[in-house]
């Protein structure tokens, strides 16, 4: 196995205080909140430990291989690195250090439409990128961050669902101020309208119209059903993303471990699932798998590491998760990620 | 969306904490204490908490109207005013700040027999309301009760058939002194015999009588099970209520957001269903939407609005409330109340 | 319905307090204390609050019954004394104080094998009783108590089962000294031996012989299973008496509330079932009636009664938890005791 | 019965405490840690306790015999000696004083890998025992290691198949120094390189192979589901040994009272079954082997028994255990281990 990264079993806890005692209290507040009552921020993590592992035993576990792919894109492993807005606001290096981290990992990033870095600041540090998209109510502003994004080197764009409105959050801390620049795009910059927020108005059809504009593989985050699931890929779409947002939205939803079964059930094989919310151990990685994700993504832990220690922080969250997970495959006799199934969960 | 109102996600929360301070330790343990060891009073929250939600996506939710109708009169929202005694012991304006504030806010008004207001003070501010009717061992002064509403312009007879007696409440606070005046209608002020008590000998029968006197559709109010709501809607009730009085008389029963399902399912259709007890949040009113009620209740929130801040405390609170249904509905995916559906709860 | 005793919705609790500071710390731990860690007593009070009521409504509750009769014995409710030893450890009148506090409020005592009292006391304050009985290794001497308690008045023997051994229990206190003097009958005080300790050698054969040397019905307590309970009853048991002994015995089983139903659908309806262990409350009584119950028996309450306020003590604790049974069968739509029935309990 | 030992049912707890007291914090959490971040370790011994037991009554439990045999081994009850690593770190007799505790008290010793003794000064003192082992990457010195054991008494080989790579561990001490000598053969002494490791590289083929080599009967410890139960028999195993490694090997697993049944019902009758892992008290031996285990084992409190006290504490907390067992056989209706079975757990 490779060597352990430095953080251990109980490093996502102390990255979080770490990073707490790293910056004022708004904008941990900022980070660390749930929506409503934060129901669904404690569900999620919750919802995976609930899973109770079923491990093989016997088997020739020498080399354990945690690498895989998402959508054609090979990867150290199953986790990565999922969009969270404003980055510097916990770090000067903001997107900047969270792309290098990832990068020197093996991760994929996941750039968010409220980045506080252009496309040209982070093709340079960067490995594998996804842009997260909110659809705005300027569609052609909308199509512009699309297209370079797909200039730059995106390798799929990520449709957030979710988040028709950004609701209001447990800890009614008011917003940081001085984060609005500098941004995605130059043309985001100067506008303080709502042209620039999410478009409430987003329909499954939009779907084919992000195709067309960009050329990009779409991924869909925010989804909860089956049901749904199944629309989106008719309306094709080429990946799933189970996500709550971190219990960030709506405050009292299923967790995301719950959803997962469901939407992996209802969508065909050949269609990859992503699941995020409330994973912070290696084993947390292997139940998801279990359940049949492709890949999953962190969102708190990584914020935390940037601010803590920047590039290196985000690089050894990534590696400790990656050696987490290592070892729980070989405990659970899984030698690649093709060999996590769903027999390693007790019904 | 409309604005949202000013309380926030943990409104009710901190409006409790407020009102407490802003009255006598007797006055706050009489409102907010419930009946037996308070098994109830805890369970009603708790169950709505565990309902877990599935909200729908891409859906155009640039509008969302929360408005609808209960037994045909118009409402902003189904978030509406449930009756509870004594208003005058919290703040002078009593009664009739809670009507002013209810009718700003687009609600409707239950008024409760144990009212400190006269039919006269209330309808000069009121919006809509309906009398929440008790009937008396003094048969004859109910009718007169029931008769004077009617002309005041009731819009429905409110029957609460869970208190023949009034339960023995946890906290053993002496019921506070000098609130017998004024009351409902002159007949009771004079009255301090058993005859103004409940009378514990109703019966079903009682159902038709009542309608026949007030010509006004009855709504039963303290339902807990299927078959007896259906046994009500044989003998003339226009809508059921499922309460359990807010945890206040029997201890230990079923909470109301379980009760719930099985009353939709035992009555046809076209019966209105309610509930209240334990409701907190928007989204708590999003459960009991997705579970058949047509409209929710509250009484504890309206009563520490009412005391922090008199009529314009009891307004912010419903807008509130209707802010968060708002945008709970807009992030499951429902423009109106009517697309509110089962399908919105994992079962 | 009858005045309510003083005790109110929080007495159980106030009186163990109470109790507490009127005891020492060792006879204190002797009666609160269950055996092993105390997961059954902890369980059993658990059990019945877990169980759901679902009250009727609109009945006519004009007037409330709570008597019933036991063995064809009339009491004025289902909530009768259970056999606790030692009654002189906790107030100097014991078990003659524990008679006639239960004579007073109409209910039935069961006098313990280990009572600290002779037939001769007894009998001159007590209302109804039943003896319940260790078969001791001297059968010689069992009979002689068997026979002194059927002269005496005795209207029932009641078998223990779950004791053929003291088990150990949580609070390891030393049994509390000069309690030994006096007892049930002359022949036990002189003696020392292993010949007055619990026969572990009783088996279902042993009912005969103490129906026949009695004449009186025969009781068996301690019985947590159906196929038991019906073994039992092929042997000539007039009644089961659901108990784990307040968890003093066998810790780890399953708590009463659980075992009522299996007992009560194994055994013919002519055979009464009683319950004891955790109850606390008339909600609890109702609770029990409504699993199939005949009557309830509370250990622990009337021993904290006993030693607070002697035979008074005992008496407001009856009173007061007939009374909450009177306020639970009123509010569920219950008249008399024959009414109580399953529907009352939510699956 | 037997007399009782001196530990009581609080035993386990305070024999904790007590070690806790004679040691450095160092070596206490490398005894008390879990792995991960120690979900299975609760889950462990919560799992006991959520099993509910239903006993018979009325069986003549005069004499209670908890003896039994393991692989044909007599011993004086069910309750049996886990390995545990380095035992001379907790007290200077380590291995020898836990061998010659076990043998004075009728009980199996089983002799880790790990074990800081030789096998000529263990069996001066030990009763019968077996030898745990883990196949090493030098497979030389594994068949030494083997071959020693068996000729020098060793009734049994434990091959542990959960540990391919030792985890990491909640409670991150560094691990306590000066333990490497002295070891089981004077070839693991000299040797400081990765041939000494866990080989991770043991299928179930090896099974064979070390029938052969060591001429006894084969346990495979650390099998957690019926399938692999099943493999392992089918390889050679003589017996299973469901466990998880106390908590310190894969975190998040089913606790062993889940796994036993369904082990139990995957491998024939004839196959014995053994458990440990949070087994803490009489009772909770009595619900393993209602679940189909032929013996249980204890890991921590036999290393708390030691530290305290030596030899003594591990005969006296055996002592106790048995005493505890007997006690709950006797209050369950079990004359003979043969006689618990199934009926005994509430379903
Ligand atoms: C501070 C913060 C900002 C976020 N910003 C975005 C965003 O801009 N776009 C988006 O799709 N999700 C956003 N998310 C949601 C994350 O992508 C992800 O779904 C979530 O954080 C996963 O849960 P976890 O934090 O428990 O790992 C944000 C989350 C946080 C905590
Ligand atoms: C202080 C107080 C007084 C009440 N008075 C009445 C009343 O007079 N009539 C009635 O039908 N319900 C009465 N209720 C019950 C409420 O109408 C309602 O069922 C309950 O408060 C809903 O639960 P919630 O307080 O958790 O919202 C009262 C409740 C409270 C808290
Ligand atoms: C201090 C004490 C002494 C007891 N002594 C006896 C006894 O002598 N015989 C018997 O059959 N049960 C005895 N019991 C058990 C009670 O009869 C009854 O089963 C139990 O107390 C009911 O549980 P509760 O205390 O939760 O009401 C005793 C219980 C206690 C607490
Ligand atoms: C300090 C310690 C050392 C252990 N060393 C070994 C070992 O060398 N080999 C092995 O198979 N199991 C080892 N185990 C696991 C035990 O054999 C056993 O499975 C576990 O302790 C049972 O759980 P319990 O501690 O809750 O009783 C060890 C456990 C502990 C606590």
């Amino acid at each position: 196995m490779t060597n352990l990264g430095s953080l251990g079993p109980t490093g996502p806890a102390r990255l979080e205080a770490a990073a707490r005692s790293a910056m004022s209290g708004h904008v941990y507040d900022y980070i660390a909140t749930g929506s409503g009552v934060e129901e669904t921020l404690a569900a999620n993590e919750a919802a995976w430990r609930d899973l109770l592992l079923r491990p093989r035993v016997l088997r020739d576990v020498t080399t354990v291989d945690t690498s895989t792919t998402v959508l054609g894109t090979p990867v150290s492993a199953p986790v990565l690195v999922a969009p969270t807005g404003y980055q510097r606001l916990v770090h000067p290096e903001g997107e900047v250090g969270m792309a290098a981290g990832s990068a020197r990992a093996g991760s994929l990033l996941t750039l968010s439409t409220r980045a506080t870095v252009t496309f040209e600041e982070l093709v340079e540090v960067s490995g594998p990128w996804w842009l997260q998209l909110y659809i705005l109510r300027d569609r052609g502003l909308t199509e512009t961050i699309v297209q370079r994004a797909a200039a730059a080197g995106a390798r799929a764009l990520v449709l957030t669902v979710d988040t028709p409105y950004v609701a209001r959050k447990a800890r009614r801390t008011p917003f940081p101020p001085d984060v609005v620049s500098p941004v995605l795009v130059p043309e985001l910059q100067a506008r303080d309208d709502k042209g620039v927020w999410q478009d409430p108005g987003v329909t499954v059809a939009d779907l084919a119209w992000l195709a067309e504009i960009s050329g990009l593989p779409l991924v869909v985050k925010g989804v909860l059903r089956g049901d749904e699931a199944r629309a989106c890929v008719d309306a094709g779409a080429a990946a799933i993303w189970v996500s709550n947002h971190g219990g960030r939205q709506l405050d009292g939803v299923v967790p995301t471990a719950t959803a997962l079964a469901e939407v992996r059930a209802a969508v065909p094989e050949e269609v990859e699932v992503y699941v995020d919310g409330g994973l912070r151990t290696g084993r947390d990685v292997l139940r998801a798998l279990a359940l049949g994700a492709t890949a999953t993504f962190v969102g708190r832990p990584a914020v935390w590491a940037l601010a803590t220690e920047g590039a290196a922080g985000v690089h050894d969250l990534l590696v400790s998760l990656r050696a987490e997970l290592e070892e729980a495959m070989a405990l659970a006799g899984c030698r690649t990620v093709a060999e996590v199934a769903p027999d390693l969960l007790h019904p």
